[in-house]
Order: C-alpha cells, then structure tokens, then sequence
C-alpha cells in the first residue's frame, strides 16, 4: 500500500487574509467565513471523520455535491445528510466532474465531486483535467474499499488484474491535481484535509482526497473544525515591495498603455479588482478569449477582442504597436488565446501580471501572487499620477458578407451580434467548443458572467457545467449572497447555455438533472447537421463529420419535462429567430426552455475561416 | 520528449498456429485470415503510414472503427476512406471505448477505437480499464499533435499547464494496457505497430498506439503488409507436456469429477472448443457468473451456476464435497464471480487451467497457456479411458416467495426465469450491472451469447457495448463468416439489451447510433426508480438512491427514430410483460424496439438479497 501522504501542517495562529475575497468587498474571517461549530463541539467531543470532511468542506461555501453513489461510497455519502449541504446525484461520473466544475466558476468555492473507487473516478478523470489545465478548484472525493482488503489486493469488482493495487487510479490521476491526501490514519487524517483544501485554493485546480470504506466512521475530534484554513497566498513581501514600485513607475510613466484582461482573472475570482482597477486607470483594454466577460463591454476604454492577427481591423496595430506598455493581466498564452500564437508583443513593453510572479519588461519578480499583488497594486496606485490616456478609435468588425442582410437564414454573422442583444446584466452563460468558439467573440457582453472552456476545450463540457453553473446561482440566492467575480444571488439574470448539436450529445444526459432540479436554463441548440468546425480544418464533406440527427423537439419531454414540445423552439429565419428571443419566457424561463437554431453546415463564423490555416500550422504539421 | 518505444520485433519466419481460431475449425494462415496485398504492393512501393495502420488492422477481421473525430486525428480518420472499413462515430469517447469493447467480444478480432490528444483519451479510460480488467483486445489509437509542437512542448488545446508534455496522457493510461508504441519514425514505425497487435492478442487485453500527426502521410513499405504475424501464443513445449500427461492422469483416475467453465474461456474465444471438449467428458458442469453462456444449459450434465454459498441448494455441496476432481476451466477469482469468496475448493482435488498455467492439485506448470493448453488436451483424449460419470440429481431453484405467482405486479422472482424462455438460440444478450446481475443468472439460457462486464461492473458499458455487439453481428452477416466463440453469421437471433433505467442513464445517446445504423435491437429497461442494488446495500430508503425520472416513451423519438412512441411499450404487469415479449416484432425486431418493465424500488432477486451481507463485508468493513 502506497504511504499515507496526510503530513500534519504547522496551522498559521493568525488570520491569513484573502485579498480575492476581500477584493469583492467581503471580509474574509475565520468568524464569518466559517460557520462557528464550537457550539456544537464539546470539549474533547469527536465526530465522524467522514462527517468531519463534509462539515469542513461546507465551510468553505459549498452548497451542492455532485457524483454518483457506487457501494465503496455510499456510507461517506450518508454523511452529507448531517450537513446543510445538497447532494446532486449526477447521470454520470463525467458530467458529475464537469458540474463541479461549472459551480466552481459561478460560486467561487470548490466545486465537489464524490464518486466510488476505479470506475467512477475514471469516469471523471478527463473532467478533472479540464479544472486542472483551466484553473479551476475541484474537491474530488473517492471512497474505497477497507484498508484491509487493500493490503490483502482482494480482487474485489472495479480492480484491474490479478493481485490489484486499489489505489492504481489515484496514481493514474496524479497528474490532474495539485495535491491529494489518503485518509488511512485518523491522527492525521485532519491536517490532511486540511492541507489539501488549502493547496485546492492557493493553486486554484483540483485535488484528491481518498477514504477507505472503513475510515469513515473513525472518530476525530469535533474541535478541529474551528482550526482557520489559510486560503491565501501571500506574495514574497520584498519582491511584492520592488514589484509594486517597479510597475507604479512604468505607469505613470507610460504614454500610451493598453490594459489586457486575461483567464486568471476570472479563475481567482479578480473580476471586481481589475473592474474597479480599470475604472481608476481608463486605459484602453482589451481582452483575449478567455478573458471574455472580465470587462463589461459597453465601458468607453474597453476595445474587444485582442487575439492576435484574427482580431478586428486596428486591435493588434494597437496593441502590438501604437502602445508603449501593454500591462497584461492574468495571461494564459495558449494557442486559441493568442490567435494561434500570432499575437507578438515586444517583451520590452510587456508587463505580465502572472499567478506566481511579475514580469515587467524582462524582469522577473518571482514569488510574487496574483491576488495579493493586484490588491496592493490597487491600494497603492496614486491616481493623480496615472496619465489620462484617450480612448482610441477603431474600425469596428469587418464588413459582413456581402449577401448579409438580404438572406432569411440565419447565418453566424447575423446570430453572434443578435446574441449580444439578447444576453443581459447578470445574465449566466455558459457556451460549448465547436463554431459557437469562434462566432461568439462576435457577441458584445452586457454585464454577464461567461464560462468557455477554452484551453482544455472537451467538448460537451458546458452541458453539465451549466447545471452545475445554475445550481450554484440557485444556492447564491437561497442564502441571499453574492458568488465571486461578482455573480449576484439577487436573482436577477438567466441562465443561458449555447452549444452546437454535436457537442450536446456527449453529454446530454444531464438535461434531466435540470429538470429534476427544477432549474431555470435556456438551452440554444446551434444546428448545423455536424461537427462543422471540423469541416472548416480538412475535407469538408466527408462523412466523419455527419453525426445522428436527433430531434430536439422531443428532448425535454424524454428527460422527464412536463409540457417539453411546448417548451422547444425550432427556427431556421431571422424572423422566426427574433420571435422566440423575445417571448417573455425568454426573459423570464421558470424550468428549461430550447431554442433550436438551424444553420447552414457550411457557414463558418469570420474568424474561424480565417484561423482554419494556422489552425493546420498549430499543430504542428 | 519520450523516447520512442517502437522496438523492431524479429518475426518468426514460420508461422504459428492459434489454437483459439483452429478450434474453430477455421484454418488460420497467412494466406486466409489475412487479406494478400502483394499485388497492390508492387516491389519496393509504399504507402502512408496513416493508411498501413488501418490496413494492418483490417486485416485481423475488423470492420468498423469506433471513436471520435478531433483536430489531431482527422488526417489518420480520412484513410479509414481507403480502406473497407466503416468509421463510426460515437456520441462521446467513453460510449466509443464501450462499443469497442463489445464488438470485441462477439466478433473476436480486437475491437479498434480511434480518438484525438487528451480529452477524447482521457474520456475513453474507463472503458479501456474495462477491457483490461476483463481481458478484451482493444487497439486504441490517438493522433496527437506534431513531433515539432510537441518538442517544443506548445501550450495548445488540450494540454495540461505551461510548458506541457503532449504524452502525458499516455502515462496516465499505463496501467489499462499491455503495450503501446509511438509513431515517430517510419523506420521503425511498421515493427512497432505490429508488436502491439501481437501482444494485443496473446495477452487478450488493451494496447495502445499514437501517432504524431506529422507522421500520418510518412511513407512505409507496402509490402510490410505481407509480413505474418503472431497472433496466438504458444506454450512451453516440455511444460505442456509434462502438464497434459498428469491433467489426462487425473481425469483417467477420477471418480466424482465436476467441472468449472469460466470467463476467460468466452475471452479467449475457446467456448466451441470447451464445448465439444464437455460433450466427449460429460462430466457435471457448472458455471461461475461469468462463465454463464459458455455452456448451452439445455445439456444434461450442465447443472447451473455455482457461486459459492450463493448457488441454488446442493450446488455448493456438489462442487467443494461430492467432489474428487474440480476442473476449472478459465478462472476469475473475483469477489462477484466466487459468491464473495465464499466459493472455497480444496486445493488438493482442484484443477484450475489459467492463462498463463495450469495448476493441477497445487502442482504449477508455467508457461502452459490456455488456448494451445485446451487444444492440445481436447487432441489427446482418450475417451475410452474417461470415467463414466451418473449426471446429478439437485433440488432446483429455492422456492419462490410465497406471493409469488398470485401477485399480478412484475417481480424479479417472475421476470428472469421468463427472460430465459424469452432467448433463443442465436441471440446475443447484453445486460448491465444493478439487480439484473443477480437476476438473470436465473435465467435458463438457451445456446445464447450473452456479455456482461461482471468484473469491472461499470453501468452503462452495456449499452454502446450493445451497440458495438450489434456492429459486430452485421459485419458478421455482411461477410457471411462465424464470429468467434460461435456467433453465428447467418442472421439468425436477435440482439437484445437488459439493462436498469438508472445504469441507463450515463450511457444513453448511443441509442441514437443505434438507430442512425438502422440496427435491429430489442431494449428491454428494468425500471425500479432509481438505483435498487444500492439500496440493498444500506439506508434503502435514502434519496441518494434516487434518480431524475425519464419518460422513456420518447426516447426513441428523441434519438431520431421515426415512430418512437409505437415501438415502446411499458409494461406494469405479468400480462402485459406477455403480451409484448410474444409480440412478432419481438420475435423479429426490425430497428430499435424498447420494453420498460416496472418493478417495486424494493424488489430485490433472491440471490442479491442473501449477498447483501457479504457484499459489506468484501469491501472490507
Ligand atoms: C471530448 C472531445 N472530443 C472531441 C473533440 C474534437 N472536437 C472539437 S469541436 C468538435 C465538433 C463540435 O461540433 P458542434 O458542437 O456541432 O459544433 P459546430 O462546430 O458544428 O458548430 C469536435 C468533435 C473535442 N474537442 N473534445
Ligand atoms: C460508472 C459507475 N458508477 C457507479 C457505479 C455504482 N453502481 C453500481 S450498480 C448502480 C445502480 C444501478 O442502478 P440500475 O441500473 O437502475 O439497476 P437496479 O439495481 O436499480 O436494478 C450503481 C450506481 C458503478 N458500478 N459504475
């Protein structure tokens, strides 16, 4: 049996501070953070540790645990019933992982995933790796068999082989996680917890944490719930000195700066930061795909879209050359993120506000966190030295096809704007890979909040990641409190999911955990009979890129919606378009609503046309 | 960058024989099983590693591809075109390596799954982990980026944080196979690729091979196609004999002999061969779970299934006391297939003839391999010298409750023992995991070929394995050959899925390949809201047993079929349970027909019900 990895850590007496959290305005302390258990906890009173894990996990916020039951899992997953938390049993381990993920992004707290031992947690793994690749935190839960049948390699259901190794799958999966504990050793099992939800906030991506089947019940004391968890992580203090100072200078200094905001941003929960930053500083900005949704976009410095040379006319003339510091917040330099590595900015311009350091034009600042340096960032900046700095003008979006205007069909160039009309304030949108990439850069955000997985771009992630999105605004507005980035639980916004056919069905499945739920979601079909956006990369009329027509006129009632023919909307003209986004179900959808879009299989966004050739050269022929 | 592993293997010049297809009776040489491309292959020509790949693989029977398409592996994909074999495309990767899994296991050749970089085979684990827990050949193949991106470890979609290793998933997927090799250079490229098909086949388990996409259009020789390769395994001669005069001597001598037919007898494709074997002998034969369909049960001696303490009355007794000589073909020592460990033989009365050895009563001959090891047992028979064994008398069932046959409702006491009338000859049956795999062993099964993942027990690999099964029988019937372990070619029986609502639910959108095929499928669901083995296991009444409720009337509807609703039929009581299983369309489905049955949440099969216990103490509380 591998060793227990649970090492006691030294607990901090005193109150880390967590300036993402305290950045939205929200005292973070242990007192009110934490629901206070000394009541409950007597002197030397002692708990279960499966119910240990639970009470610890809730406060940390978390109101919903999404996974499957499988019979190594069930009696841990007893355990939620003594907490005010809600289980969310999933369809399957894939969706769970995607879930958790998506309520992560909403609520800001860990999302949570429990499933049984080898095929469940197979099952998620590739969802876990999408939280890992995009930083977002996961608590991945696996309960196994007893410690005993391990060390005997009992050849028990879910085990690989003869002699097997019950913890193979947590080895499989160490390279989708920052940090995991084995809870083989109530003495330790606490600091173990412990140690993993703090490594869970401070890298910000998944850990793992695995209970034999026979831990569960062991006792730990009750008092350890009030130890406080240290979340933050607080920069080098010297090198955040010389960093601030470094970059105030090079502010004030500069002549003619643009802002980029970035993925990290929105994955540390810094979206109130930077606003508020950007409200001080007016510098043109711009953002990258994934920082898409960071700036609200009717702001008079924000500029759209910067993703290299397939960005609208002027963007990177103004951002590669025209400026004379490009300050870069939260980067994620991936291929999709800088226009297929077409976006060049001179390094001696370039301030790169990174998760673990800060690079001004070639100098590195290491040890240097993101969180903690924006906040001192924004504390110290003397506003009467920032240099006023005009708002450019620029052309706008290449003109549309000739043809546009005058077709009834419903083409991307017509959708993608129309979808930034229809989006607003606080609205929730999650949208999946393919075409929809590409054509909703297009869209001009209202105040909302949006989820793509762009990097590690699974498709069919956004399904389940919009349930899991709509459950956490749900449990926002039950305790009448506000999520991170500034998601209001005021109930006010919808939740809108846009996906093409193809990427829905790998996981449709969980269209009926939102009807089950009772959630309220808009669901846009894009139908385009296949995957085009692999048309748009080699042969486009070969066969591999037809996929099965379903009927989407009959999925809400096979998932179990009452009245779901009436509830589904097909629509292949702008008119009929314009008809359904103005029903006043879809300004206000009590339950699930479709709205099935017809488009031309071989019409490609703007963008994506023009990204085809370097999408060949990307990788890597 | 990892070092390629492709290590030129020295082929045997002369060909080797596989004992699993010659029991068969089909001759296998190089000449036959494999198509001769010697007149395409002018001297000295090549073609395209891509397209050499997949006519190397259709060369061992397959004809239909499973997987997905993505970015990296198009290119590979377009060659399927070149070839005679039919690409499908699943509905998500985990559906694809399930189907494969399945079509493996009734047409014998491996079954082929092709997926793109880290998401696509990420999300396809767990069910290759299936095939390996459960000894079925798979070939998975992944494109993956170029050998420049990779060097240069860019950070594209689909990879795992800064500066990323594009093999990281291949490590990840270590322990779910036997071999795999990478595609980096022509010269060894060809050598590499049929060292995994090899070891695919004589360790009868899952490999792996991936293909930078740079490498796809490399020319390789053709006429390396000519090249024999080594599928079967061939023992230790000295071992074997040594092995085959004491097993023949034991025989010879035995009084009370009984006899075992186990799962690795169906995986290694060895069911005609023990069933001739059985039909010289004679001897009382039982069957673990999983050995459930090697023998037709129709036959005298065959005398049920043991399982330990969980046989019906006498059974145990027959086996572990009655007993002198306990021959124990292809065993599976797993918790599920031995009654929870209770099933306890002597080990000096006990036969077992493995994979890798036969151990005859504690005496161990190495490198004695199943299929050359059955072969050349069934050859050297002297049947005059076998004893002649009286067939047993048991008691049968243990009665049914006592309401039974009075109640109208459908209970598991009724149902299963009327499934077993339902199948007939010919018929390929795939069931999933809950209640149904306690039930149906009470089916009495006609010469049926019947699969279920019994070890891995992952719900949901029943139904795209459903579908890759009936792939498999269509490519049977269009080439109008016999799959392996007798899966009869000529059309005759029918292909039907058991399976309860919930396992149903993580797997489901295969059902639209189903019809998109136009493939004849029986669906039969066990619907007992929600998840019922569990609640046998603790807390029955807990919610988290529960599940999103679905309106299977629509589900065919919803997958595109053209009269959905007609070809459902809910059935709540024993005469309509009647009414539709005599229905002709049932006898002759045409396309996709679904049967919902309708039991009590809290109707448990008998055998179930006394494995409860047991069941908590395996995993090891
Ligand atoms: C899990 C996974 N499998 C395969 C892919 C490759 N892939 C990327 S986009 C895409 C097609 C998406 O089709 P659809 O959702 O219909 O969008 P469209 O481009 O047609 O608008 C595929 C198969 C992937 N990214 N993730
Ligand atoms: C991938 C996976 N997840 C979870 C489990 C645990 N598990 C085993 S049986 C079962 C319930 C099956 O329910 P259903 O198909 O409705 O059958 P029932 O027992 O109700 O007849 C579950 C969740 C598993 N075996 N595999």
């Amino acid at each position: 049996m591998a060793p227990p990895s649970t090492v006691r850590v030294p607990y901090k007496s005193s109150f880390i501070s967590c300036p993402a959290l305290a950045a939205q305005g929200r005292a973070f302390s242990s007192s009110r953070c934490f629901k206070n258990e000394s009541k409950a906890a007597s002197a030397g009173g002692t708990i279960p540790l499966g119910l240990f894990l639970w009470k610890r996990i809730q406060q940390l916020g978390v109101r919903t645990v999404m996974g499957l039951p499988g019979d190594t899992n069930l009696e841990l997953l007893h355990y939620i019933g003594s907490t005010d938390m809600h289980w969310v049993g999933n369809s399957n381990e894939l969706n769970a992982a995607y879930a958790a993920d998506g309520y992560s992004r909403i609520k800001g707290c860990p999302g949570v995933i429990l499933t049984t031992m080898g095929v469940g947690e197979l099952s998620a793994i590739n969802g876990i790796a999408g939280s890992f690749a995009e930083n977002v935190k996961i608590i991945h839960v696996v309960a196994a068999t007893g410690k005993a049948a391990q060390e005997k390699r009992v050849m028990i259901h879910h085990t690989l082989g003869d002699s097997p190794d019950h913890r193979i799958y947590a080895k499989m999966s160490s390279s989708v996680r920052v940090s995991h504990c084995y809870l083989d050793d109530e003495a330790t099992a606490v600091a173990g917890i412990d140690r993993v939800i703090q490594e869970c906030y401070v890298q910000s991506r998944p850990v793992y944490i695995y209970i034999p089947v026979d831990m569960v019940h062991k006792q730990v004391p009750e008092s350890a719930l009030s130890i406080p968890l240290s979340l933050a992580r607080s920069s080098e203090k010297e090198a955040e000195d010389r960093a601030t100072h470094a970059v105030l200078k090079a502010i004030y200094e500069s002549k003619n700066p643009v802002v980029l905001v970035d993925s990290l941003i929105l994955q540390f929960g810094l979206r109130p930061l930077v606003r508020s930053l950007l409200d001080q500083l007016q510098f043109p900005t711009f953002c990258p795909f994934m920082g898409k949704s960071v700036i609200e976009e009717t702001k008079p410095y924000f500029h759209g879209t910067y993703n290299g040379k397939f960005s609208y006319p002027g963007i990177q003339e103004a951002v590669e050359e025209d400026s004379d510091l490009v300050i870069h917040f939260g980067p994620l330099p991936t291929d999709m993120n800088t226009g297929g590595f077409s976006a060049k900015i001179d390094p001696r311009k370039l301030l790169l506000v990174e998760e673990t350091r800060v690079i001004l034009r070639g100098e590195a600042f290491e040890g240097v966190y993101l969180a903690s340096f924006l906040t001192r960032l924004s504390e110290s900046l003397n506003i009467s030295k920032v240099p006023e700095v005009k708002y450019l003008t620029l052309p706008g979006p290449p003109p549309p096809d000739k043809s546009e205007g005058k077709e009834t069909q419903i083409t991307h160039s017509h959708l993608w704007p129309r979808m930034g009309k229809f989006f607003r304030a606080h609205d929730i949108v999650f949208a999946d890979g393919g075409t929809t990439h590409f054509g909703i850069i297009d869209a001009d955000f209202p105040d909302i909040t949006y989820v793509m997985q762009n990097h590690w771009a699974s498709i069919g992630y956004a399904l389940p990641g919009t349930f899991g999105g709509a459950m956490a605004k749900r449990d926002l507005m039950k305790s009448k409190t506000h999520g991170w980035n500034g998601v209001k639980g005021d109930g006010n916004g919808r939740v809108i999911f846009i996906t093409g056919e193809g990427a829905m069905q790998l996981t449709v499945q969980e269209v009926g955990s939102m009807i089950r739920e009772g959630l309220d979601v808009i669901i846009i079909i894009i139908n385009n009979g296949g995957y085009s956006i692999e048309r748009c990369v080699v042969h486009p009329e070969a066969s591999y890129h037809d996929i099965a027509t379903w009927n989407h006129k009959h999925m809400l009632d096979f998932f179990g919606a009452k009245d779901g023919a009436a509830r589904t909307h097909q629509v292949r003209t702008k008119e009929e378009l314009e008809k359904v986004l103005t029903r006043p179900d879809f300004e206000n959808p009590k339950g699930v609503h479709v709205l099935e879009v017809f488009t031309d299989k071989m019409d490609f966004p703007w963008r994506l046309k023009a990204f085809g050739e370097a999408y060949r050269e990307m990788k890597g022929k």
